[in-house]
């Protein structure tokens, strides 16, 4: 099927597009087909007992559906929402936090495919955030959807 | 049991401790025992398609758990802290948002006399994010924890 594109820049335009990812310090480390990473500096996401505040974890994994969304389907006219998300917290974060994530096995060929058919498709992202000591400090499990505006 | 309460204030103060909160527009707009709401303007939290991205409807929904906490149970050394939380989007949040929760009936002194005889409590929130048009846009359920640090 031939469809109009869009740029291959969308995805890290996101940045440029979502004003309070770039207060939060969160860019780009790398992203393709069906992956990306984000890396996020403790400020000024610090909270009130001086580890990294949820909100900015999540933002910090919940865009990697937006990257992956633009990164894989650059399809003119649909975008990459998220319909729900759970996070869970498992240590304190300190430092930089890299978030990351990549579709499942056969989604990317689906999702496409589903999307151009029916004008959205559904898919499910688990993103792990790792902080500056290496360690696991929160996984995420979203549902996502690629839509025709 | 006698024990060694924090300023009132405490609640408030969050949106201080939390930069990033503030950058958010975040404002308090009432708590009390067992409840509070806070409000959040459209900019600069607005995402890639003109409405409130999913990262700053997390955080207004969140921020209850330590607003509620700490008018809740000002407690000398107790923090509320977030263990999971999830997000559920139900159609585009437009302008401000306002998101309200209150602690499930019974919670306060459970909690209260919990965390003081073990160091630690846990309680569930559930929060209703409301836009301009007042539609509820979204909800969250989170499991917190009321800590002695």
């Amino acid at each position: 099927m031939d469809v109009e594109t869009t740029e291959p820049s969308a995805g890290t335009d996101l940045f440029a597009a979502i004003p309070i990812l770039g207060q939060m310090g969160i860019t780009l480390v790398e992203s393709g087909e069906g992956r990306a990473s984000v890396s996020m500096p403790a400020e000024p996401n610090v909270n009130h007992f001086g580890v990294i505040y949820a909100g900015s974890l999540l933002s910090a994994a919940e865009c990697l559906g937006g990257v992956i969304g633009f990164a894989t389907w650059p399809l003119a006219g649909y975008v990459p929402l998220v319909k729900r998300i759970e996070i869970t917290f498992l240590r304190p974060a300190l430092g930089t936090v890299v978030a990351s994530a990549c579709l499942a096995e056969g989604d990317a060929e689906r999702v496409r495919t589903e999307a151009l058919e029916r004008g959205k498709s559904d898919f499910v992202l688990e993103a792990t955030l790792t902080d500056s000591s290496g360690e696991v400090v929160a996984t995420t499990r979203g549902v996502y959807q690629l839509r025709r505006m």
